[in-house]
């Protein structure tokens, strides 16, 4: 939560100068390029009074950010120079690969510190993050109560609402008064979450019923019952993927949201600005997948980054190499008319481009839960359309290229009809595979374009030789 | 706000059958594809008393799903069965497309009701997708406060703060105390935001000077003064973008923000929730971007499809004919060694594919602010050893297929050679095509593709051909 940090901030001498505040970011909240150097220059210089100012003049998030652009080396060596509480609040907007690479760095002891300073869900995904021998280190240096919490959100699956929830809530019997709420509230400050947007109002089993948004308790007289102000609530499982609690939060604009365990008891609340990251993460994922890159973050090392992208390099060699055997099929034909091997090409990588169009669209689709069974059929049929209509515009623009280049006739009319038809084979590999691969529990963004180019590229070439080689030749 | 639309199925009468709320909705809060036809149905019979139970099992956000998999002309006869409240609540959850569409067929008199029940920021982007006549009627028939809210918003210009803020904001002065600022926010009940997750504290002239969250004023004993508890706030410029306000609310992990004019009067607020369709739209565009697909939401009829389609297959036509030029000018030596025109396809879709792997990383990498000057050169270096290490490998294999194949070790080494240098091109554009786009101010997915993959299979065709001139013929 930004607010707890920006209390540390506040809590911190002025030692902070107002220049190099106004330096440290540009106008849009980015960190200023020309602050990395200054900082590797006080690290070099080992001026850790200079570390100290530079790093006071920037919100933790922002530490965060720099971290990502400095050098391995260099962060390695300000790590010992950021407070427990900042390099927790450092920790917890870190990207994965350098979080593992600082945890390597920081002691047991100074981390077990860090993490006391952090939400449960936050200190959680930094203990996940940690080597078997080094968690148990951690942990054993934290005190009973925090230690408890942090292992019984790692008891729930990764990617559930289990471990995005904090488990820290504010609770209130249905026959409670606002006035009532309030000084409850206020006797118990000192253990009420930092920030809460609701007071959940649940029955003698702790089940919600409703919820109150604070804003409206603040409005509503003392006397008001609880019963009377609350609204609905939509109660997230404990072991919901955190996709689908995204897609609640986004479909219904959720601020907060219960989480209640099998049998309906409330163990926790999601909030929004945990979702957020969740959304990113997710439609960041597709994106990738969609580029035949599966997950290195940002600051993968070489071996990340090869590891991230040469499997999809490899499959795509064996499909296009099954392609190829097309064409090698047809040697003869090409020998006798190269204008085959010019023509070749354009016709695959247009089918290759509309499959990719369809399918990104139907990916998507599927994603935001707006292609199901209730429109399956009126959308296939709507891309056939448009494959067909776009296949008969573009077989028609190189038809007419083709014979204005070669003054060959039937050549045009064997370029309009592959491409044609590759468009038709386009359409139909770019809606069906996503919709095939969903039905069957597959992640339409991972393979779909593996299936897509390959019969776009197979069936091009086919398509072109094929019938060049029965009318032509 | 999801919370305003729970009220509304609070204050209907009961009519609404238990079972069908259960069946209306799948587990996962996805919309049950058999409700749809369940719908149509009613529609078709004209069972309005039904329909009124169908729609009333559903939350305003699940009819938004529903329309969107109806057809235009159930959507049209559904239209008059929605209450001015829930067709409020349903146009501000609807995609641009089915909302334009609907628009036509409602009365301006009942949309100006409807408007009257939404948000200023939600009813403004309605207003924004009216044409100038039906506009005119429609802010006539509204009462002037609203209207004059109305107009001041689509003063800003789209995708600025201005437009995603609302104007109801609640501030207080920096002298007050917590129990000052209950008093007077349950003496102004009525004219308070529906939900507020902060109250802004101002100086005189009506700029923010810090923030107190209302979980804090509820717990704080009411003789603190707000100055004692309030925190430090994120200002958001009326005219900055969007997509940066998006960057901000996600890195500072922000619930709201005041929004300033230039001079810095607070004029409203922004909160997450509008925030989170904001990153998906921005994410959504990127991804169909880099597919070559410019926006068509989900509901563009066939023409609007084939216009977000057809320029990228052109423009991929132009290109492709270009590349597909080296070809012709090595006619003879396909013709002399048809195995070319096998491995050709092949070295090019190689190229193609790391090409987009880089470019796609960078794309992301460059939306999220974790490339720019600091670093561009590390990533730089680093991208070209990559592409120079994936290469050589994919090149190898490539090579010793060829080898097995054709038994012939230097065709092998032509194949090796060709591969390592497209990839070695692939690498270059992929990480400078975005880079350079970013810096003439472009947006870097949305050319980024044509670029590199024109690079790749100008580069691929090119050295193939070209080094088997100089080694095999």
């Amino acid at each position: 939560m930004s607010r707890e940090t920006d209390d540390l901030l506040l809590k911190e001498p002025p030692e902070t100068d107002e220049d190099l505040e106004d330096l440290a970011l540009e106008e849009n909240y980015e960190l200023n390029p020309a602050y990395v150097p200054m900082v590797v220059d006080a690290l070099d210089r080992g001026d850790s009074e200079r570390l100290r100012e530079l790093l006071g003049a920037l919100h933790p998030a922002d530490v965060a950010d720099l971290m990502g652009f400095l050098s391995a080396a260099d962060r390695e060596e300000l790590v010992p120079h950021l407070q427990p509480d900042l390099l927790g609040e450092v920790l917890a907007d870190l990207d994965t690969e350098i979080r593992e690479e600082i945890l390597e760095h920081v002691s047991s002891a100074v981390l077990a510190q860090a993490l006391g300073e952090m939400e449960s869900d936050d200190a959680a995904g930094v203990v996940d993050d940690l080597d078997a021998g080094k968690r148990a280190q951690v942990l054993a240096a934290m005190p009973d109560v925090e230690r408890a919490a942090i292992e019984t959100t790692l008891a729930y699956e990764d990617e559930t609402a289990g471990r995005l929830m904090q488990r820290e809530v504010v609770a209130a019997p249905q026959f409670w008064t606002v006035g009532h709420t309030i000084d409850h509230l206020r006797r118990e400050r000192g253990d009420l979450p930092e920030l809460f947007f609701d007071v959940y109002v649940v029955d003698p089993a702790y089940k919600p019923v409703g919820a109150c948004p604070v804003s409206h308790l603040l409005r509503s007289p003392r006397d008001t019952p609880l019963a009377q102000i609350m609204e609905q609530v939509t109660e997230i499982p404990v072991d919901m993927d955190q996709e689908e609690v995204a897609y609640i939060f986004n479909k219904y604009r959720l601020i907060s949201a219960p989480v209640t365990e099998p049998g309906g008891r409330l163990v926790g609340q999601i909030t929004v600005d945990d979702i957020v990251g969740v959304i990113q993460e997710e439609t960041e994922e597709d994106i990738l997948a969609l580029a035949g890159v599966s997950d290195a973050g940002r600051d993968a090392d070489f071996a990340g980054i090869v590891r991230s992208r040469l499997p999809w390099l490899v499959i795509n060699l064996v499909t296009e190499a099954v392609a190829a055997a097309v064409v090698g099929a047809f040697q003869g034909e090409i020998a006798k008319l190269t204008a085959l091997a010019v023509l070749m090409p354009i016709v695959s990588s247009l089918g290759g481009n509309a499959g990719t169009q369809t399918l990104t669209v139907a990916v998507r689709a599927i994603a935001s839960r707006e292609l199901n069974a209730a429109n399956a059929r009126r959308v296939i049929i709507r891309e056939l359309l448009v494959g067909l209509f776009e296949g008969a515009s573009m077989g028609a623009l190189l038809g007419v290229a083709t014979w204005i280049f070669w003054h060959d006739l039937r050549l045009a009319l064997v370029v309009f009809l592959a491409v044609l038809s590759n468009f038709f084979v386009a359409a139909l590999g770019g809606i069906l595979a996503p919709i095939v691969l969903e039905r069957y529990g597959r992640d339409p963004a991972v393979s779909s374009v593996v299936v897509v180019t390959f019969m776009t590229d197979f069936f091009g070439f086919l398509a072109l030789l094929g019938i060049a080689a029965l009318i032509l030749l």
